[in-house]
């Protein structure tokens, strides 16, 4: 397969972004539901959390703007669609289920935005993109899962609305590790840096962005 | 691979959502640079094309709405963001540009919408959802390139926006083969039916949606 | 004034859009805080919502899909941005104050759909466009209030999201009746027809959309 | 009037917002179709072009991000949606006409974003919000016609973007004057600041944002 994707490199793909001068947090679904390969758990996401925690750890130590997303659909189903109907086990994620609660491990908390979404991306439909807007923001970290999936919506969606978009590439996972790394070479080459937490901190550094 | 994607199956997902009463056809950015492997084209764009004139002829003949997609971006590089700090060759698709034009076989007719785009998704911050909802359509035919890029962006966007979204899998392409598949996975099991052209066409049949 | 309004006229404003096929009815912040005039209320607020009562009973008869749109501020204010900045008193209405509770007369009964706005508009950043797509409604008729608040941002974004758009004009209500008016006006001549709801029911009569 | 509008104030609207600091300024439609009464035109839109002349000095003298809104729909009429439907007339407004050029006096330079819009809000399914992001605006100064339709739409939207919005008084203008009151009224109420042109330079001054 390395042969073939040579191509991108002679297109002209995959640029480095680089860390702006405001950077911010979002932690995508990570939530109870996602933790339990019962439910939607499963292959690195476990591993992925863990990692969460100390990327928190910078963004609050610097005072990064932070954000968290849950799945959460009316207990009425009233708000179904499409994509509840392509994978009706999300309409289990409603307000009261413990499955749509986020980790305990990076339990949100006062001053954090906390957003309620029905769809992958966590800008879609929900406040995301006007609240970092709010806060100048020009950067934005991503972690949570799963990578092939809500991960995937919101750096495309986070690239579509101008902000340089960075996953952490061990702060996100999947269910399954072949849709995960597939899902981090489209990234890396269309919409997004790739960095571990350990380059993120080397980057920051103590003359990186407030 | 095959053993670990079973997880899918036992989490629920990849229901069909079917062709319901009032479809549509996107054609996403099927334009002469991506037709080229020394601009944006190579893999199985081509193939895609030549399949899509007959999904095109379908669409037509029922009396489908059908929209196509570009990327232009301004002359003097006044809107260019991320997505073209990414990927800075996109900024050769200006509106003068042989490379932003619609493949000739695809030429668009009187009353078919043309989108000039910037990001990936033909949805994003363009007029695509209202001209859909305004012409009551519940489900999209998707077709262009490339499969891992824009025509994944639509899909997420066109779900998201709660159309069954059906990717024509012989009509989509990409510059290379393993991202292709990869994306068609994602898709099918998250976001949108997958069927082929000939699977298309007996379904609407004699006695399908208009 | 009614002579410097000529000029609409000859300017071909005010076309009537008609009732569609597939009517909804969406009643905006008809909530407590919007009954006292020591809050939000005032005017000839408690008229409209008296008058809504039986709107909402033909909806329901006549099986359109019903939403309802509620502020809602984070708890710990993490969602403030400028509207919020402008307008302080917003802060109040949080998700456990009883100023963000429907109106009693209004309770929303099982598949309606109750929407948490922070905006002016119900559609800004919410899942309505959606939610009408995914039941092809073609023709939204808007109760609620202030006219010339959340109601006027409501009728904007819906002809520009291209519901044709209905004002019961006797189902809106505003703190003062200046801008009520003003804004009757302003939204009659670019963006929706008004009708009464004597004129809605008449309109639709036994042979009307279902 | 004046007695009826007290209820705002013992409400808690119109707070100032302010200047924050990274401005940017959009100038809404002075295209050729709204100088002329026979068309669009008519009030005191003449006047506010004039005035605008000298805002847009001093946008660009700070260096100020500066966007212009035309609308143009498709010449074939296939992007005719609910608003065009209202207002007809509208669908004169296609590429070539000399009715859509952006009048002389306010010619866009290099660099500056030229956005074609459907809708009357400039930020409704455009590039705007993120093209404001990308440069970490967070100031609107708002400049253009008409007062009660495309500017009122537009400053609805740059709120609920989290932009702090201005609206500059005497380069906003109207085909009459009692709409365009009402307009400025309700605006400054609930959306926007209002300043004239003297004010905003009196108050970036010399020391004020770059």
């Amino acid at each position: 397969m390395s042969d073939e994707l040579d191509i991108y490199k002679r297109q002209g793909f995959a640029h480095v972004l680089g860390i702006g001068a405001a950077p911010a947090l979002v932690i995508v679904d990570f939530v109870q539901g996602f933790t339990d390969p019962a439910h939607f758990g499963g292959g690195n996401i476990a591993a992925a959390i863990e990692c969460t925690v100390s990327l928190l750890e910078l963004a609050r130590a610097r005072g990064w703007p932070v954000a968290h997303t849950r799945v959460v659909y009316a207990d009425d189903g009233s708000d179904v669609g499409v994509f509840a109907s392509k994978v009706p086990s999300l309409r289990t994620l409603v307000e009261s289920s413990e499955l749509s609660r986020i980790v305990p491990s990076l339990t949100p908390i006062a001053g954090e935005l906390v957003i309620r979404k029905r769809q992958a991306s966590a800008f879609f439909h929900t406040e995301l993109a006007g609240w970092l807007a709010f806060r100048r923001v020009d950067t934005l970290f991503v972690a949570g899962c799963t990578t092939s999936g809500c991960v995937r919506a919101t750096v495309v969606d986070s690239c579509a609305n101008n902000f340089r978009t960075i996953v952490a590439t061990d702060c996100v996972g999947d269910r399954a590790i072949g849709p995960h790394e597939a899902n981090l070479f489209d990234m890396g080459q269309k919409y997004a840096d790739l960095m571990s937490v350990a380059e993120i901190k080397a980057s920051v550094g103590d003359n990186g962005p407030v």
